[in-house]
């Protein structure tokens, strides 16, 4: 056998069915999605034999969802139309604003990933396909050729959880070649996330490599925790394998994580060149993980000088005590007392957590504590968090 | 709005349509894949609309595929049956050896994913589902109650290629507390592969934290490099942005990337604590990563005294010049007149880079270079290259 046969031979069995059943044998691979010069998209999926074709994206206009209990916004959901060779096909009638947008395929009723678009990014339990329409502030969601942070995958011991943990953890550019010390953004996820959410749909490496080149954000560390203080880790990376929490986890929103969250700060105080004081040290989270940012910043109030409550929630549910959720006013005091250098409020105008949010600011407002809002267009979603993000670590450690 | 009731509205708007749809409007949720005690698996799904459901998967019996460039063992494909309330299901006819299995649904000819089952691991440029049988072997392939290694990917200059790099690092448990010196293995992917290979499909940081826990390998630092020279790194991880390469990559057995290689070695050498003498270092890869490894450990004879060929590529292709393989008999001379602490082939019997590795052991043989060779059972996939990885670990650095 010739050696170039040997070669062809080797590309086929390396590049699996890709290559052998589309490249090879004649079938044309179907382009999805594709991207136009205008910014609108066309989505494909070749399926001969479906007699029904949707796609159901956060690219296309809400769609109201009804509950037992109420009316939801939910991604809208559109036919695509059969064409020749049994290929399906949808353009968006209209360029797309620069984002990171997600989706799947519904196949008569069946939702499933596009199988011509390798990029998929798990959100808690469904890993939607994902793509990104360039431009604006969708430019700092990106890789640029820009200097890159490092991102490590630690475990940290928690003596107060009797347990390892992992953790996820940002160091940016020049952090290793340096001998400086430097500060700490702790950055919480939500209810059914963990400590890959932020790296992966909060595009947190990539926000921070674009805001430090251009000068924008300070060169800082950032640590993604797990937030359910019953897991070690994400799903699939912990010693309970390959299976799937279906309910809600215990030890989210009891108290029990916020108890134990000293023993992050010792860990990341212990192992990095941090700076040690309040002034550089912020908190911050999304919905349940900005719930346990503002708990955790009063409950030690010599921690963090910085928090970010990204479409928080707020109080405690009826029934839960904890002795961190009690004497509130008394802690909410001493901590304004020291007037922190930053409290920030940030939600979409459509959350469900909008009312919530109202009541907490006119108790900051009624006391006097001071603090800075911000509310955008929408509610309860990635988008969002990811601007609150971009907004947020420019203000941090000036 | 009660408080109680905000927290219900709040799951259901972050955990998503899997709670909203499945648990709380009362569609009973379909478990799949279902490990059963008896280490069957029962796979189903939820597609009433469908003619035809199939199940692909390594854990079936290998089918013939015919191609004009000869015959393949491709994975199995098999039925499922119809069951009441539209699930299909399917049970494997007996148990399923201890392994880390991948596989797919076909609905009416379209391959998808199993939306019950979360894990996927993107191999190439697919993303099937992946599920555990556990014991023996791949015991070591689960992340146990050890203690855990990081892993971090971090971006090197590679000065030779003109770009920054992005590579995958696995440091052992300890090494952050420690002031020692550490071995280096330097491990490279095949072709269509990149930096994440060995990690996600490999079980790198599993495998060597099993290893070092129970004393039978020594700790040290894993290196993965992206062995393809035109990208910086991983699709979707570089400034070319969410893209896929459609064809072969340039720059990949053409000698470029070996030339480059010592780039690495000085990063890694400069940012790592490590022993940097030729003991200290060893060098692995599977099919083009075995290439790699080769023709980089006979180019720089002073750098590895520990090589490992999994499933190599052997000699380069018609035409392909580059100096990297100019007097291939004489590097080979040099570097095996230093003895190398070890050469270790390994290989599958059906690997159809069998004859190549056949008739590289017969010019190792006519010279009398020393080597261990390893043959295993079927050809050239996952299944063999984690457990050479077990068997080449625990004979390093001894």
């Amino acid at each position: 056998m010739e050696k170039r046969y040997v070669v062809l031979i080797a590309l086929i069995g390396l590049l699996g069915p890709l290559f052998a059943q589309q490249a090879l044998w004649g079938e044309k691979p179907v382009v999805s999605p594709e991207i136009h010069k205008d910014k609108t998209v066309t989505f494909r999926l070749n399926a001969p034999n479906a007699s029904r074709v949707e796609i159901t994206g956060d690219f296309l206009p809400a769609q109201k969802i009804v509950s037992p209990f109420g009316e939801f916004d939910g991604p809208g959901i559109v036919e695509l139309k059969k064409t020749e060779n049994g290929i399906w096909e949808y353009t968006t009638p209209a360029s797309l604003a620069p984002e990171l947008y997600s989706y799947s395929f519904l196949v008569d009723g069946l939702k499933i990933n596009d199988p011509a678009n390798v990029y998929r990014i798990r959100d808690v339990a469904t890993t939607p396909n994902v793509f990104m329409i360039d431009g604006e502030r969708a430019d700092l969601y990106k890789v640029n050729s820009v200097p890159h942070g490092s991102v490590s995958r630690r475990w940290y011991p928690s003596p107060k959880l009797g347990m390892d943990r992992r953790l996820t953890i940002y160091t940016p550019p020049g952090y290793e070649e340096s001998d400086a010390d430097y500060p700490v953004l702790y950055l919480l996820h939500g209810m059914g996330g963990d400590e890959e959410a932020w790296i992966a749909l909060g595009r947190t490496s990539q926000i921070l490599d674009n805001l430090i080149a251009s000068g924008k954000g300070r060169p800082m560390i950032v640590v993604m925790t797990n937030g359910n203080a019953a897991q070690e880790a994400a799903p699939g990376e912990s010693s309970s394998g390959f299976t799937y929490p279906t309910m809600q986890l215990p030890l989210t929103m009891d108290g029990t994580f916020e108890t134990a969250f000293p023993d992050v700060v010792d860990f990341v105080d212990r192992q990095y060149r941090t700076d040690k004081s309040k002034q550089g040290r912020a908190i911050a989270g999304l919905s349940m993980g900005g719930y346990h940012s503002l708990h955790i910043s009063k409950q030690y109030p010599d921690l963090f000088d910085y928090v970010g409550l990204f479409s928080a929630a707020i109080f405690p549910n009826d029934g839960v005590t904890s002795p961190i959720y009690e004497d509130m006013d008394k802690k909410l005091e001493k901590q304004f007392a020291q007037a922190p250098a930053l409290y920030w409020i940030a939600i979409g105008d459509k959350d469900f957590l909008y009312k919530q949010n109202q009541d907490y600011r006119n108790l900051l407002n009624k006391n006097g504590y001071g603090y800075v809002y911000y509310e955008t267009p929408d509610g309860h979603i990635w988008k969002n968090w990811r601007i609150y993000l971009t907004e947020f670590v420019p203000m941090l450690f000036k």
